[in-house]
């Protein structure tokens, strides 16, 4: 049994049911939950009115109830038992209406007749409901009573913050969504891997790098995350990754940064490569996150995505299939495991050097293994090229990339040659 | 119809029966012609001796008449029906001589029977006719009379020249030459095809570049006019096109710089890759054109090819069977349509930047579309990929090529999101 | 008859029989030979002990007899039938065994029962002999003798150099290893190939680059070397080359150096690509020779390797089968042919400019041929290339390949031009 994958799940399912959206209560909720699991998370707000660049943080929303209630008085659509049932930011309404009228506020897939759509209007103002093709298809004419006990009002955009210090004030950055409401892949797997990474890197007890981890709404929260943190942001973060539809069973997935060739994509190609090398890459013109935001330009952060089926490419993207029978333990350990490793390699990352001109002798050092097997004769070679490359011109992920193995393979190598001071590191790299 | 075609056609047929060479009256007629297309056109001549670079202008020469009889006073070749009759540069000849003799002063093509091929000895003084195989084969034995009226002289070598101004002193630069007598795609078409370019360059109100043109004797000319206009010229050119064989009706050509990567290169594989994606690309080892003199160490202008096509690669090439059923009205108007493509992007370059950090609200500002279709989805995506790349980095055309779309396809983008102030020109590209 | 081959070939049948090691008078009697056909070479003694980075000169070997007598009294081995049975550095010995305890002193190949293997062990005290499978498997119970007359011991590291001085300090250098007792092709090939070459360079009356050769032992050897000479060379070497497995009649091969992209490397693919397309390209991760000494980082000497079939990859390697019936007179004829291009190419490149500017009037210099022919429009169209790059930038290697020809077809155009003064040289390349 996979303990890690089960608790993710367990922590998907306790944040399923709450109504998230890009600001209200279902935020705070949210990040409440997170901070039970990750005690160093601090909770932020940023009042409606204020001015992020291009961009204004809107009213806050809110809901409390909505119904559709039929001609013979059926609550046909009930938020209680989902809230993927009211499009996101929908107006307060209390009406009755006829089902003509009805038809104009509905929201339905003809080509998914069994799934309820995920639709938001933040920045135009409508009331509306989500419903299954099935159902809508069987409404009966007549007289609804359709009902909606939202607010839309001044408030704040509410977002998480996790900083843990490293030996270094450069940083890694981890950016993660929690705007949306009852959808599991996209995008409960992205708060919850996040959430266990965080943890993992809190109990390590020396970080070579800060960790600068954020839960946030996607687009407007980036946004004013972005526009409170940029200077030093763009000082200091060295690699990041946009966590997101990390937690399905299928194929793992990779979108670079608009660069194309940072620390982050490097890292990101390097795991890809030795750990699922079926990947799916995809192109900086198949983005569709917050690294929109993050890369762009004058922005220019290190930021690429490490995803299993990634956002808009799966048929269950943005309805109510995407659940939790689609994320699974499993998936979102292959997604964690994927994430974890693409920090261990940033960890260890660094130029070395080899302390002696030709190749050491080995021999004196006993560095040679005494019992000569396939095994041992694959470490030596390792351990070889490692030294071969060692010229202070090239990172330890240079030389794994260049002598074609896993960049893990050579940590224990590395701290055997560093032992013997054989190798010497020259700086971050 | 295509009435553009049809009139570069006619010019091409206006021009035809004119007997040109490197020197001499031919040129001045066919120049005086192009001058009633475009006014704006100025002669120039530069006198027999001249030396430019490791080159001498030539003496001029000029012919009136040529005709062979036959033993039964026959004109069995008559220059008055075909100028391609004369080995170009003959030097006069009023002779009798047998057949065996007249046989050295021949010159015609086994392989192509039906055809009288095109011949010049601008360097070696000889004279001599050409003649299809044909008709070679059925010379009867006895005296000819063989009769040249021609005249090498000191006089001048005459080219003519367009400069039109634009904004910048930066220039554009078009080369086509009118040193062929009748032949139709090499070489009517390129004078043709550039002198309705430059009508439209003539009508253009706000040209952002400024515009050399010139109408020259191939080789010498380019030399000489190198020679009088180097310094000029190596300060100015940012991009320039050799224009020849434009006007038939079957492939589209590229033909490098010696450089390979110059502005005028990007431009012709961008407008072809999109144009006509079947284009043939041939590497600077295939050149023979004035690229050669161009593109040659020290000079180093930007200059390619954009062909249909090319000179050498299609049977017809330098024989009587390159005329005016070869080149057609539909050949010329796509060649045509290449080449102002290319200038188009060339003015239409510039580098761009973003105004706003992050993504900017396009909502606030009426930038999305009202009516979401299938067109207005690309559109939109579009406006977000160039947004995305205009980073005071990267040219319009780099953007283009970035995000997989023809320039033109951005245009109204770009005016649309200057007139928003969401992209500011950096400079020009 | 292939002279040339026949008399490498005997070379190597002269040095077969001697018991060659990394120290010790077989390398002395090595040398002797080799300096009778290479009057300039000079032998030099590195005292045991003198410690070389990260090494220490290792005592002395020296052997004048071995032998495994059966309980028959029969030699079923015989140092003096094949100095292959004992294994090298092996301690002095003289005992009776029986046969269970000799077994743990024998190496043999079950996989190659018909071989006897090499085997050293330098660094660990042992002794030990080497035997063919088949002998292996009949040996009988009993008691054997077992002897060994070796000696280790203080002494020297002996090495032979030859410096052959040029018009510029700078070096080509030329390495190989004399440390292998009676295998063939790994390794008499290189020192006899070498020996070959530096006597064609002995010869040659301008030379342009001063050439150091090495003939030393493997690995020690090369440190030894380097740490005597690392400064000098490391400012004066362009190109050198590690000269091993060159004698066999089968594949050519190339092995880069660490840099990959070296004056070396660019040469060894010209020449292999142009005289043996389907040669053999490996990587630095194949590397297994002296270039894990000279492309060490820090080292960092432009050094790659052009050989015949490369150590390690075929079967007969470090085996008996590795004989002078695997090396032929043809083998050794091929990889001195292909060592001797490579060194033709570096003497001849230079970076070329043109004297003119456009291309240069040829015919009032004669320098069109006066017969057209297939060969000289091929001639013709190789110098209007070579002109068309010569703009002081591109070396005439660089050009010999962007042309796509071979070097040495160029030496005589480049002649022929420097002669009319149309090309001058900037500088060697």
């Amino acid at each position: 049994m996979d303990d890690l994958g089960e608790r993710m799940h367990r922590l998907c399912r306790e944040l399923f049911p709450i109504c998230r959206s890009i600001t209200g209560n279902g935020l705070r909720k949210t990040l409440g939950v997170l901070k039970d699991n990750l005690p160093e998370l601090v909770v932020h707000e940023i009042p409606t009115g204020e001015v992020c660049f291009d961009w204004t943080i809107p009213r806050e929303w809110n809901i409390r109830d909505a119904y559709v209630m039929d001609p013979d008085g059926n609550k046909i659509i009930d938020f209680q038992n989902s809230n993927l049932y009211v499009v996101g930011y929908s107006l307060p309404v209390d009406r009755t209406v006829t089902l003509e009228e009805l038809q104009g506020h509905l929201y339905s897939l003809p080509d998914q007749p069994a799934a309820i759509p995920y639709v938001t209007s933040y920045y135009e103002e409508r009331w509306g409901f989500c419903i299954s093709e099935e159902q809508r298809r069987h409404l009966k004419s007549g007289t609804y009573r359709v009902y909606i006990d939202s607010e839309l009002s001044n408030g704040s955009l509410t977002y998480g913050e996790v900083i843990l210090p490293g030996r270094s004030e450069k940083e890694v950055f981890l950016s993660t969504y929690i705007c949306h409401p009852s959808l599991a892949n996209n995008e409960l797997s992205g708060p919850v891997v996040t959430t266990f990474v965080a943890k993992w890197l809190s109990g390590l007890k020396d970080r070579s790098y800060t960790y600068r981890i954020v839960f946030i709404p996607e687009g407007i929260g980036a946004i004013a995350y972005l526009s409170r943190h940029l200077e030093v942001m763009k000082q200091r973060v060295k690699a990041g990754f946009n966590v997101t539809c990390i937690g399905d069973d299928r194929s793992y997935s990779y979108l670079p940064s608009r660069n194309g060739n940072t620390l982050s994509d490097q890292v990101a190609l390097h795991v890809m490569k030795h750990m699922h090398p079926d990947y799916i890459a995809y192109t900086y013109l198949d983005r569709g996150s917050d690294e929109r935001q993050y890369c762009s330009p004058g922005i220019d952060l290190p930021v690429s995505s490490v995803m299993r089926s990634k956002y808009g490419e799966y048929p269950e993207y943005h309805t109510s299939l995407d659940d939790l029978h689609l994320v699974t333990p499993s998936g979102l350990r292959g997604g964690y495991d994927v994430l974890l490793q693409c920090i261990r390699c940033i960890e260890h990352n660094e130029t070395l050097k080899l302390t002696v001109l030709c190749e050491p002798q080995l021999d004196k050092r006993g560095l040679y293994p005494t019992l000569s097997t396939k095994e041992s004769g694959r470490q030596v070679r390792e351990m070889m090229n490692l030294i071969a490359y060692s010229d202070g011109q090239h990172s330890l992920l240079d030389i794994a990339d260049k002598i074609g193995v896993p960049m893990w393979d050579l940590f224990p190598i590395v701290d055997r040659l560093k032992t013997h001071r054989l190798l010497v590191p020259t700086g971050e790299a």
